[in-house]
């Protein structure tokens, strides 16, 4: 990357100020950022810090007056620097286009144009990809798949067979999609194995972090919404359908044929439990557990999860729990009613 | 699939009414199924639901009157439908026996009879491959490992060395089984690794879910006992004795040495310390976390983990919290006693 | 293995007392070993079981006294003990020096000396590989990367681009460094991918478990430090840096940016909470969930943590809820106030 303050301006529709010769060859956060770097102040408050950063170019907000620096100043700073994150993120991704050489493709696989396939990578009969779709190396994936255009697959990938994949979809190294949902009738304490014959359904721009499992349905399909983003090592269950946009931590687990809504955020290490139904724009915090349904809106936190602001308060409680019980029994005392602590029951 | 009415009802000792002639072409979840479908109802009181319910054919409960639709009647239709799922699932699995060309097989592996072993699967020496077992493709399996008659590996599994499978046991992808097991010798704040000289024993009818972690033993073995089953993502350390008959749901984890009786359950999430004794039976509710021993038929849950009934009871006070420091207030007031809040300690 | 305790006592820098010529094959848990196994005894507390064991070399502190045992005695029985661990590991790594003839290796990577690489390993362009380090089968190591000396990569290992690891680091199998961050800006409900054009360094004598997640940095580096240990199934998000001599145990999580100061340990399903900086020789308990700063030196339990002790006492109290609960009733009734219990609020 090499890119002047006038050709960033270009770029991200904004003006430069300064040296617009002036040339930065990578992107740093505001405090790591050298005179090589470009680096971007997202809100008003940390505009008193400018004078720290050593930042060959900063990416402000319009209005924002700075003396002796050079800079680029736009309406929304952060979402510009996205803009030359994704120069630079493109220009050290250069793909090789076409099937390596040591890639066992089925014969009847069905190939788009432009996609390339990494080497040792197993694809097997009946599966189509689309144009555009880069599968790296050493992937697994199974008979009569799906993968849409421009698809990212890394490598290390298992796909079964039928799994969906819609358009844009990312997925990272690691990650399994369609192992067989955990499912067993037990009948005399043997447990019987379910098999799992329905499928998975991957929308558009989902991305699926590093590790993760994403079980194929009993019957039917587990379904993950167009634009929802999964972060590494979760686990989602048989017959669990994610709406659109959700953003989903890592480690968090979605048990089996529970249901989010659109736009619900999970932090990380939540837990979902079965059958359950998570309302629209919930938001869940960090390892929470939900086993009842919530309606949309929602902001939980807990194990058991309440409405946040509920569990934040019991959670200061908590801490005065000791105190509490110390006055109970002055309380008692001068009741006289009989002193001794509390007994478990 | 394509079955009749006449052949379902042979295939699961029932009996047929309505068109025995009906044909069916899949399977449904009841409220799914269409009219090319077959799907079951476990209990009676769904029965009043059948009218609204499109399936082809029905399997239902001996006893049940139904008037104007296909049915197949069963001592236990759930149980008879899982027959049907595994027609339908053997029919997708259609494995082709023998080496692929380009698995890296050491020369002295014996290979039983009927054996299929995947493009890109490596095999050290050493090695024993009972009859019928498949292996999927991009496997690697470890010097000196036993894998008996009729397993099941899925892609990207990593078995170490000197791991022994019985038979039967299901691999599924990117699960690793005999990896070293976490423990040092701290000396002066230096971490020195104490080599993983044990192993790791599968039993019979274990089946083990995508990205599960089970550590070979310091000495000795870590064992996974018959008919087991693990769900996705779960952590197995290392001298873990899982006993015969568990269910063990997806992210759970079980530390070093700590043993599980016959016929646990540990629902999802949950977590067991090191050199715990969990007693047969048992059953641990999701998230819970278990440090001390538990007797046999325990039910437990909480963080940490308390009998059921009495968590669920602290769960509700929990909720009243509030209200109940709030009351205190009152009573401290009446009495005359200091009315601040309790404080932390 | 095949040691007399001649051989042994020089071996440890001992002395051995009874039969110089016993010789033991193998190596076994105290209460498990044969006469053909050596064993040690950590503490004095258990010397009065010696009888009980059946080891025929037992490895104990100096000073204790044994009679018609032979044993070898030395100043650390369990650091002994580990030497001979070591011997026992090492006789069984037997690797082949020499790069396989199916591993795809870019032609410009620098390969030092003794390297092994195994079957089916993927290595990109312009990455170096340092003396004596063994990649397993089937690993894919991307471009530019860095492998110091003598590092022990198993199968299945994936390290994305750029990522520099530093001498005798091992990585599990299944474990992937250097996926993307999980970042997004969100404008109008759509989740925008924040390019992760960041990198990983791994310090010096890092161990890492099977099917960890190291997540790239969005700018700069994650960094562990040098002589870290982690467990299974852990997620480090982009931009944590840990700090060295840390031990991460399985199913821990540290979110985004954090900072783990040096000889912190986090003991299983620890949540650490984003931009959180845990102080020096902090011990957080298992399943305890953080997200404040921590001082140097604490000790923290529980969801969320407080200090260990504060938490202990807490948990004993939550155990009397119903009877405090209870027992307040009876002094409102005395007080005659609302006899009601407390309502939710």
């Amino acid at each position: 990357m090499k890119l002047s303050a006038h050709e960033i301006a270009n770029l991200v529709q904004g003006e430069w100020v300064g040296d617009s010769q002036k040339v930065v060859t990578g992107v740093a956060p505001f405090e790591q950022a050298t005179s090589s770097d470009i680096a971007f102040v997202a809100q008003s408050k940390y505009v008193q810090e400018i004078p720290s950063s050593s930042a060959g170019i900063l990416l402000l907000q319009k209005g924002v007056a700075v003396s002796g620096r050079t800079a680029v100043l736009v309406e929304n700073p952060q979402f510009a620097f996205l803009k030359i994150l994704q120069i630079c993120a493109q220009e050290k991704k250069q793909v090789k286009i076409g099937v390596h050489a040591t890639a066992v493709v089925s014969s009847d696989v069905q190939i788009g144009k432009n996609v390339s396939i990494g080497a040792y990578t197993v694809i097997e009969s009946g599966t189509t990809i689309g144009d555009g779709t880069v599968i790296g190396p050493l992937c697994s994936i199974g008979k009569d798949v799906t993968l849409g255009s421009a698809c990212q697959l890394y490598a290390h990938v298992t796909i079964r067979e039928e799994v969906v994949l819609q358009d844009r979809v990312i997925l990272h190294a690691g990650c399994v999609i369609g192992a067989d949902g955990f499912g067993y009738l037990t009948v005399n304490q043997t447990h019987h194995k379910i098999p799992q014959v329905g499928t998975v359904l991957i929308e558009d721009d989902v991305e699926i972090g590093a590790n993760v499992t994403v079980d194929r349905a009993t019957m039917g399909k587990t379904v993950i919404g167009r634009g929802s983003k999964i972060d590494n090592l979760v686990q989602i269950a048989h017959n669990v359908q994610v709406g659109a946009g959700c953003i989903i931590a890592a480690q968090t687990g979605v048990a089996g044929s529970s249901k989010l809504g659109v736009g619900v955020t999970l932090a990380g290490q939540v837990g979902i439990g079965d059958h359950v139904i998570v309302g629209d724009k919930t938001i869940v915090a960090a390892g929470s557990g939900v086993v009842d349904d919530l309606p949309a809106g929602s902001v939980m936190f807990g194990y058991l999860a309440r409405p946040i602001q509920k569990e934040k308060k019991i959670q200061v409680l908590l801490g005065k729990l000791p105190a509490l019980f110390s006055e109970f029994r002055k309380v008692k005392k001068k009741l006289q009613i009989d002193e001794s602590e509390p007994k478990d029951d």
